[in-house]
């Protein structure tokens, strides 16, 4: 692995869904391995998990940590190439990138989908432009369309909760207000069907008509629109919500039915609840559900340690 | 010492100051304690010395650091229960404190009074649901009504400072066209009252009509109206701006004759001046003061790094 | 070396630019010399290569490292002694710079000039008041009038880059829309005119009418006044944009014939291009010239490290 920006960067699932576990079994076996190396991770955007789970990771492994918010800490940075830069963009991405390639051995990168223009997002542009002129490693914090260091800690979160050996497993569309990014569902639909494909998991999908993820994404998922039928039977039930993608960034419906509560757990198999975080209790989902023994929410979010652990110690044996 | 959020916590308060001046003596001696342990330091609202002797201290210790500022690195964090979280807090703290409780083997938090409503305030929320829910200890870097790791700092500054088994110390209001919290004035006066408990210091408050602090903070201290009569035989003047508890939140006077001056020194035993910074010069004290020997401010916040480093040194014995 | 505001702390520059060179070769053979010790670096404005570069140098050195942004993580200061502080600057530099002394060993500030009153700017009044009221060595990060660790970093590059024991080194005004300070004209002045008294460069300024920069400064530099005649023979170019030191904080002009192009390199004798970044691209310098392997900006920034770490090893033999 030298980049990590999306799954096709994975060569073994298996091993690094297995080497995540190993670092929280053992945190801190690989202490050298970092040693008089640094990571950079920058932020186009806010962040809690990703940005303590990923520092505390590289300092498990002996890394130095930089931390720096684009546009707060310095300003903001230009993406397009060739052009006029006499706007409020005081630096382009080919500088910024390559001049922290030269202070770091890895950088992690966040920037969000604006929601305004799919095309422009779906381009992953912030990625590409640092990977390209960055001349070192990059590690995807969340981007425009995927959020694999999520995508990781749910896998290993999947392995250590599972009670057979191929759980069913259902992505559901949540209400929110907002317009958010597609990043973390398209991210497990990417994940889910690579593990589907390997017999690890059963995966199907569920939202109202008007929010069908991108194809290349849902992939040969089980798209099903009945959100009951598609929870008969679930080990986990995976709730995110997300703005249309069809219909680019809007917020179609706000229907509280497709919340989950307890109802939707009874009607599953016993089903684990699982959310990415930060989740607007009794919004999304109900606290009699967050408060249960079925939420695995808090563990999942503990796994983003591990699952930087994991990425991190690949690259930098790899560098 | 499992939390520190109050004196409450402190078992043994000699011992305590005594831990801080032995940090002072010797920095270093402790620094394989925090080995592979991790303290996330977050603020709520600003802050200079806090941030930074906390973080020193922890650094002394061999603690790894990971700051955060709420709102700014991240979002809004919703304390209350039960609520539909459909407004401008995007995580509730039950979420937040326990992720953070996962990443972190001590979490420090800043969450200042917002002197709106003093029910609100005085049930100390941001401190207690992190308390609550983090699972980790909690250490108090200034809540909404106290300031403890300011206390004990100032607890060793006047056991360096003394020259008296007994010192007479005086806290006195300063005038201020802001609305500031009490938690300075409160802390002080809950560890004074200890320490005149046990016979190491005489202690009075002053402050005119309408300023009175909290009962269960003023507790058993003399409060004298007549500020010069207050300063006589003071061997330390402990000066602060508190906005009043009464009418709550409310400034109700900005009379200059409070500020401290070199009359007041003269007035006093030779009286050391103490405050806690930041403070206005010229407003609440005159430059001659603070630029004479008699002032103690630096020394003061010079000995937050120790205040900081025997309690987090204890909480580490402890965990 | 106690302080590094300027040139003038600087006792040997041949050897300053040799350790830079060295730290360069090998990183980290002085791992042991910050042990124990402490950097704080306290931002009044954005950074990025500072920032980063300052806190990767003092990491290679064993140093812990303390990052702050004024008026964001903490209120504004107030310079100004004597004045009843009754406005929006919550405490004065005279406390924050004698405390933030006591936690650190050494500290770093960054205070742009603020291009509305030059007596004020000029005065370096933020960094003269840390200075004497710190008690610990100071490093100018980029203050009102100079960038001293730019310039060092600039003096390593082009003793890499020379292809002539003597080159010709032409500083040039780029124009921009936005008023800029003097900060890194006048500090490259400063170094060039010593390289230039002790013969390894030729130094040679350019610009349009009323862009002098200030007479100690320019020193005894040759003003040309024609650009295509100043960049004749010229082994680098050194491009930057500055206001009006005369007309003091103005735009005089945007004239876009200023701007470097591939003409103006091939003007030259195969001329290295240099800027101290972020360059704004085709307003200043065409993406073509940045492109070319003439740019020597990546260079030049990553330079920044290895001054840096050359300044503070300096500054902690002699503490």
């Amino acid at each position: 692995m030298t980049n990590f920006l999306s799954l096709a960067d994975v060569t073994d699932l298996d091993a690094l869904i297995q080497a995540g576990r190993d670092a929280k079994a053992n945190p801190f076996a690989d202490q050298q391995l970092g040693k008089n190396k640094t990571i950079g991770l920058i932020f186009f955007n806010s962040s809690l998990r990703t940005r303590l789970s990923t520092q505390k990771a590289a300092q498990n492994l002996g890394l130095n940590v930089m931390t720096m918010n684009v546009g707060q800490d310095s300003w903001g940075l230009e993406m397009e190439e060739g052009v006029l830069m006499n706007g409020d963009k005081a630096e382009h991405v080919r500088e910024a990138a390559a001049v922290i390639g030269r202070y770091c051995d890895i950088i992690g990168i966040r920037a969000f989908a604006e929601l305004k223009d799919r095309d422009k997002d779906y381009k992953e542009q912030v990625m590409h432009q640092f990977a390209k002129y960055a001349k070192v490693p990059i590690v995807n914090l969340e981007s425009a369309t995927r959020h694999p260091l999520q995508s990781l800690a749910d896998c290993i979160t999947i392995e250590e909760a599972k009670t057979t050996a191929r759980p069913k497993v259902v992505l559901t569309w949540l209400p929110h207000f907002k317009p958010l990014p597609q990043a973390v569902a398209n991210s497990f639909c990417e994940w889910m069907n690579a593990r589907a494909n390997s017999g690890d998991v059963d995966f199907v999908v569920t939202h109202p008509e008007g929010y069908e993820l991108a194809p290349e994404f849902v992939g040969n998922a089980r798209v099903i629109y009945n959100q009951d039928e598609a929870f008969e039977g679930a080990d986990f039930i995976y709730g995110k919500n997300w703005s249309s993608y069809t219909q680019y960034g809007q917020v179609l419906t706000q229907d509280p039915s497709w919340a989950v509560t307890m109802d939707d757990i009874r009607r599953s198999n016993n089903g684990k609840f699982m959310h990415c975080l930060p989740v607007r209790r009794n919004l999304k989902v109900s606290d009699e559900v967050l408060d249960s023994p079925q939420s695995l929410v808090i563990e999942q979010a503990a796994n983003r340690e591990w699952s930087a652990q994991a990425v991190l110690k690949e690259i930098i044996k790899n560098s």
